[in-house]
């Protein structure tokens, strides 16, 4: 598939997919988002499930759809558990979506990643310029840590990264990016600023990709349609809560009412995907 | 006291009690629904506190008017505090209410709930229906786990179970059940669909079940009123959500603004008690 | 500065720094309330970010503008981290804040706040009156902990507590009072009784303090322009929701709608500082 056989039709299908289908989803997450992580699933039309003990995240990402990892508040437990969770998700062949929150804040967090890309690549790797920059200079040991990465700077590291780990990357900002290893490049222009203004709207967008992937197999398209469906809701939420003199908080809620009530033809109006 | 003599006014009559006596509930629930459970709990009048070290469980279920357990998001610490706080509760007699979230889904949830029931069982225990026929598959030993329970199954498994623990049992769904082992039944069928898209509100009603229980000393009649104001309460946000265009995520503050404001005349008009 | 020379203006002058500046505010916090805060200081222009293992805790509060520590849902790993982070950030001269929830409910709390205060005194205390009576009794060995505290009873301890730890002391309630040790006293009377019924509010507010200390060397003007605007915020919130007919779950939106929007005209005609 070419850049631009990838249309907005396309996309939209798949948001039908998860709403039909409600795929299961198993993650790993952090402790500030996981509510609204699992309120952003079930909007969807997706069926969460949050397990992290080592006595059970085997079995839970046995039964799961997909898998979704984020090292947000990480503890040692934790690691070990998505390390689990991460051989069981590729041995099963379910997709598994990892947000490395913080890449490059602590040497901890690096260590993390190292261990957890030890295990195995992930399917999908969903971040802000600076993380997947750190993730880069991590996995394929070309360049350090820049906390204020130039977009472009960041598209040349997603490129590297989705080939050395014949995976899809996404570089999420302004413009999104979505990068694989056969040279595909999806850019996403939808959104709004105050998506960075909310808890957790990043680590949800990994959740979300991690249900398209669920029911889509080609996994640069399914993390497209997640990040085109986000991008889409946000900017009209924006206007809605505008439009009522509302601000971030009423702005949560409506990112999750249009998640759940989003219309063919206002996504297909509005998308900007090149 | 026969299943009919069970008036709404009765019902309403403990809501008011809650809101006037605002009880203690000490919560031990999981990371995805705490938030979410505490504003319910305040939303209704109640005060919630939540505390799970095994170096205090015991003083703060010493202090409190009902205790509530949940085992989603389990690790061993927290099965060991829980078993702490619910030998603690029995020995004071305040109420115990377990919510068996996932109960079925993994073999470690299964030995978690075998383990608390060997300490004791609770007073009222609340799931949906293929939880609840998992517990009493573990807790009377009479059938397997079912993950599609058709309603009627997981109705006999309720009274079953009910006798067994010489307690009351609730299974939620599109209708409401609650036994007890003296033979009594109660059935709701308030509430709406969107109640299963906002994480959280079955957590928060075992744990609005906590709060009538510690002031309604009959634990069936108690759990009866708290599943009622939570179905008309549902039922009510809904219209109100609708009616503004909204969806689940304004659907989930209604939720609490009906918990905190419904009024008597609503909640007579429209509950559907048999 | 005496304490009728702290204008409103100033403390608007604060609000507009912190949007401004944007501080990164470490903090440690409960699992009920982790969601909310990120949000309190996102709506509020700050950035907020959570770690708590001891392999990165360090390193977070060595990046960090200010520290923000709470005790609720606190279990022992969690208290080593503290410690660390607290050493740390006083280490560097980075502002401290300290919440200490349920103070005098548990032995365990107590424990913990004394091994805190071991490690050294936190720059800025903020609590309920009961909390700030109780941490007092620790701190100075001066009395023991009462549960219903009145304003007058807490306001002194609270001095007293300031001049014990040269720190300042923020006593919330009806009327907040700040003091430090300068015998400085600012007495704040906005707010809504809607704030005790959203989890958190009392958290975020210290979360908030943190935010300010960032920017705002003079910790008691900053405790007090924090103070400010959530009190001048949490009144406006409740005229809007009311006007809607919205409860205490609307309210917690419009919360999070003020402290981004508030304006400087609405925020200088309604302070009540004294």
């Amino acid at each position: 598939m070419s850049d631009t056989a990838l249309s907005a039709r396309h996309l939209w299908d798949d948001v039908c997919t998860v709403r039909t289908r409600g795929p299961l989803v198993h993650s790993i997450t952090n402790f500030v988002v996981m509510n609204f992580n699992a309120n952003v699933l079930l909007a969807l039309g997706a069926s969460p499930v949050m397990a992290h003990a080592r006595e059970e995240v085997e079995d839970m990402a046995g039964i799961a759809q997909a898998l979704v990892l984020n090292i947000g508040t990480l503890e040692p437990a934790w690691i070990e558990s998505m390390k689990l969770a991460l051989a069981r998700g590729r041995a099963r062949g379910i997709p598994v979506v990892l947000d490395p929150v913080g890449a490059g804040a602590t040497p901890y967090r690096n260590r993390a990643l190292a261990e957890l890309f030890e295990v195995g690549a992930p399917t999908i790797l969903r971040g802000n310029g600076s993380e997947i920059m750190s993730v880069a200079g991590l996995a394929v040991a070309t360049r350090g840590v820049d906390s204020n990465a130039a977009s472009d700077e960041a598209v040349g590291a997603a490129q590297r990264l989705a080939t050395a780990t014949r995976g899809v990357v996404c570089v999420s900002g302004a413009v999104d990016h979505i990068v694989d290893a056969q040279g595909r490049h999806a850019r996403l222009s939808n959104g709004h600023v105050w998506m960075t203004r909310v808890t957790g709207v990043g680590c949800s967008a990994t959740a979300m990709i991690g249900a398209f992937a669920a029911v889509q197999p080609d996994a640069w398209r399914a993390t497209t349609a997640a990040m085109a469906l986000l991008g889409v809701v946000g900017e009209v939420a924006a206007e809605r809560t505008q439009a009522a003199g509302g601000g971030v908080g009423t702005y949560q809620a409506h990112l999750l009412d249009g998640l759940h009530l989003l219309d063919e033809a206002t996504f297909l109006a509005r998308l900007r995907l090149s």
